[in-house]
């Protein structure tokens, strides 16, 4: 931590401020410019419990704390050189794997979710994705068939063999939601639901956290980092698109996040190119840049029907649009040294 | 409800698309431009319960639906034309009546909160806000002292008789705060928490609901719609800043967006001027341009030691600025035609 | 400056780096944490000629470099702690005036303009306000009438004594608006367009520079200080609004930047709520809140027919509104410390 | 363009609106629902030259005006099915051939032009970029060494066979650049600097235009109408990155962009990673992305010794780097269906 003085702080005010820094337990080192006065904090915590960053600059002598160091550790690159690697029923998350999660964004019957967990399998799927708590801007739209759409998944899982991902979104559906679904999905509204991020941080089993749609890079990290603080380190990154001003598509889908999460994280780092284009003309795009970027992975929108589904129509593919990325993603992955991952084992 | 075709709809999907709206009962008018075909729905309902406009949009031979209703109606201007009053304890909130929250982000202990509480009384404040449960970007920070905050905050209520104000965030928690405060906060991070917004909704205390940083105002309604939909009418809309590209302030102070709540609902509207600004610098005057703007009122971090508030401390203010911008406030208010509340009878 | 060195930097590389700016004439610092090593360089002019805070920040051992001075310095509040105020024809803009500009968006005819400014300076506006040249997002549209509209706006400062503000956007239309008008308008689009800032830098007459709709705070500091740094210290600074994900709203009213550019810089600062909303509905409340929260004065859009304006319609006031705003405000400026300014002395 | 009434308008008010409309020669198609009246105007032009939309949208009695056709049409895809393709001196632009540009952000001598001009080639590059004009926040770092950089360009194209493309930033200099150089840059500020557009529209040489970094893709499609509108058909597309919220990188890629421009316009997209990250680390990852995503090309910025960079030595590769990069391109290329453009036939 540095401290930058400001060029009004007296010598009373700079000799209180270090004299509580040495009684903290700090080591410090004063730098006096021309103009300003640094003052230069050794020791100071990564993980910063006594929030001094903010106290310090609350301080009237004190223009600004400049951290040193990232307010993220158990994540970060440094903490695991190598990448974190996820096993979820014999499917492969990371690493040189290539993953593709694909279904439905709401599960609506019996039926349209075992028609299209049988697609996507025989196009190459590993997982299966579908939403049974579902949130809605409007609170007159359909939020989904909770419970009943969970077993509706499993029941899927059960005749395909593909694992099932699906949405939490209360504190309170977090022990029900884990008797069904192998893999926890964290939304992006739910980012930053710190509750939530603790509980799923103790259940076992991995989470998918979305980045929230108006969530920095290193937000995103410091999310990630209240689920493995907690001691479930199978956490998996998804850009998914984020607002900004742009109205041609739904979000923005910030290409840079892919790389730059790898280069600050050991997690593995999916995108979800159906929520972050909104536009099925789009989807194919932006999943082949995604994974040449070196995404471990997609999770993407389909319907037997889109012009038939409940929510999130105009994403989603249809079955033949999904046939046709599937062929197109694997020659772009091995292009960037992946490969498909194995399918599951679950019988 | 419009629906523009694409130029390049045949026959047979546009005659399909005008039958399948007949079967749902909706008048059908038929536009045939030189290079668009537009087709008038008439007698789609404001509330979009079947999700129609995303399922039409999903059409191949739709290029957009257009809504012409907005997609809420319990919190809007027509529905109620004369604006909500909400009287919390005999302090009135909204109509002519300038209402101030004021005290610290957090409560930290027994001393301070009830020092604070007798200081922004004294000053003219009329409700107390303080955080027992705290959320906080980095899992090692402070979390709040829980329960035991929520008794301080009574405690307080009860030495000085000013209603109490504090923040909710996990749906689990909504019936231990309901015992203790008087009106429930929502936070930015949980505008779109709909699970804690139907909770709430369904409490029967006032609630206010922040705006969500990288939400619209007209998502913002939609929030407000969650929790009147649920019964309960008593809501206050609150401004505190959203997430844009400018890093000299924590958050930009929406204005535009205190007149554009008041045109679109009849729902009190507040302004957050510490967190839209987080610099103590720049609260007094945007306070002041708050209250000019129209808004119903203000809620303000103040703290008896900025520099030793465990969090907020760079944006809140002392008590002596405090009493400064009190003193500032009350004549900006009478110029638009609102007088100071009158203070609470809780005795 | 301070140079944050990679926790992988070797020996090597750090003593070169101090060799480097040993060899430039600056002082070290060094600071060896736990963590990281820290150079403090002292004696860094904060107008970084060199570009050394880039060049540093480009070696491969280096994590990152923060300035620490600003990198302005003639616009600055420390430069000159008593704010600019500038005389035209005798109307004051700064210090405890309140100065209001007012006027059609595009000058469209002899009649239009002159009726405008009569019906301005009545209601006691004090400069008029009027394109000549017309920034276009189509075009096909109209882009305004040229010189014969300046000749126009001349005119009309003859027929009332008002003097005149009007957009600049080529340089090489700077020689013939500085024959006509006494105040160059630099538009949001070419807040970045350097070549027209010094340009502008070197005409003798006031200039207002809008705030580029992506701009921070510091940046428009930064073209302010071009314009400066060429000799014209005469500028006044203009808040319009920045793009967000909003869209309700034109743009959103950035309403910290009031006392955010007051605390910066002793340059005057106004605001255009017209631009800043693009509703007219919203253009009294967002007014009134900018002259409470300091702004110097306000540059407005009306029309003598809203609904018949070439551009810029739905934004502009009637007669009517426009007195009823003037109206208002004056009272405002009252409570805040403020008169309104004293008309031009033309004659 | 569709006029959705108020609720509030009057018989009188609506039936002036028609009468208005059909004095302008339009059809008209009135449409009453339940709660609002819409009218369909038939025959509005793409090319709303008189305002119309603004104008009505200007009535008390009108509550918003929708448009149905884009405001752009000669860049429109539909006007112009299959796609632009542009000859540089033999080098291929859009189609089905990967275009590379490479080069300093800065010509900064003879040597180090001519050098990085020599390395560029021999990794395969089609076309040296390199600034003699340059846009600097700071108005005292390096602006660009002027008509003595273009001169250093045309001797590095003679030397090594690489068309030049340098960026214009003023009316003024249309000329000279036009002299020198083989295709204008207009960067991202001057997007929408509209008299600059109009000028290079005027001359006969390709022009790529950046994206405005706070510009939809729909301006940055209006923007490139303005080019074409002057005659001028040779237009290539940039993504650069848009400013958000985001900090870790200097832009927000957005990739949508890439595909988005490809399906509402005809003319080629390219992709600039060295501005869209501001790192160096993060270039390779977007350019694969990029690429694979459908990008026609890239400009990147390299630089014989990044560290010693007058600008942008932080995201400039190193003559390593950049080789490295273009040897992991091309099989991405491949994968998407296009090679690796022909080299240029200058001698």
């Amino acid at each position: 931590m540095i401290i930058i003085l400001q060029p009004s702080a007296t010598r009373e005010e700079r000799e209180s401020l270090l004299a509580d820094l040495k009684t903290k337990g700090y080591g410090v080192h004063l730098s006096e410019g021309v103009e300003r006065t640094i003052v230069g904090v050794i020791g100071t915590p990564e993980r910063d419990k006594e929030n001094l960053i903010e106290r310090y600059e609350a301080l009237p002598c004190v223009e600004r704390v400049v951290p040193i160091l990232k307010p993220y550790k158990l994540v970060g690159r440094a903490f695991k050189p190598e990448g974190t690697v996820i096993n979820v029923r014999g499917v492969q998350i990371g690493g040189s794997a290539l993953c593709i999660m694909a279904g439905p964004c709401t599960v609506e019957s019996a039926e349209m979710i075992v028609e299209t967990a049988r697609h996507v399998k025989k196009c190459g799927a590993h997982i299966l994705r579908g939403g049974a708590y579902k949130p809605s801007t409007s609170p007159y739209s359909f939020h989904g068939m909770g419970e009943a759409g969970l077993k509706l998944l499993a029941e899927a899982r059960d005749e395909t063999g593909l694992p099932v991902i699906t949405e939490v979104m209360d504190t309170r559906d977090v022990e029900t939601v884990a008797q069904y679904a192998d893999i926890f999905q964290i939304g992006t509204r739910n980012m930053a639901n710190y509750s939530l991020l603790r509980e799923v941080g103790q259940a076992r089993k991995p989470v998918m956290l979305k980045r929230g749609w108006a969530s920095t890079i290193e937000e995103w990290m410091q999310a990630a980092e209240y689920i493995v603080s907690q001691g479930n380190y199978e956490v998996i990154l998804c850009e998914r698109g984020i607002r900004t001003f742009e109205t041609y598509t739904r979000n923005t889908f910030d290409l840079n996040a892919i790389p730059a999460a790898q280069e600050l994280s050991h997690l593995p780092v999916f995108a979800d190119p159906s929520h972050a284009t909104g536009k099925r003309s789009l989807v194919k795009a932006v999943s082949m840049g995604a994974v040449a970027a070196g995404a471990h992975g997609l999770i993407l929108e389909t319907h037997p029907s889109p012009e038939m589904a409940i929510k999130d129509g105009p994403q989603s593919l249809s079955p033949a649009q999904f046939e046709e990325l599937m062929l197109a993603i694997a020659p772009v992955a091995e292009v960037v040294g992946k490969q498909m991952a194995q399918p599951a084992q679950v019988f």
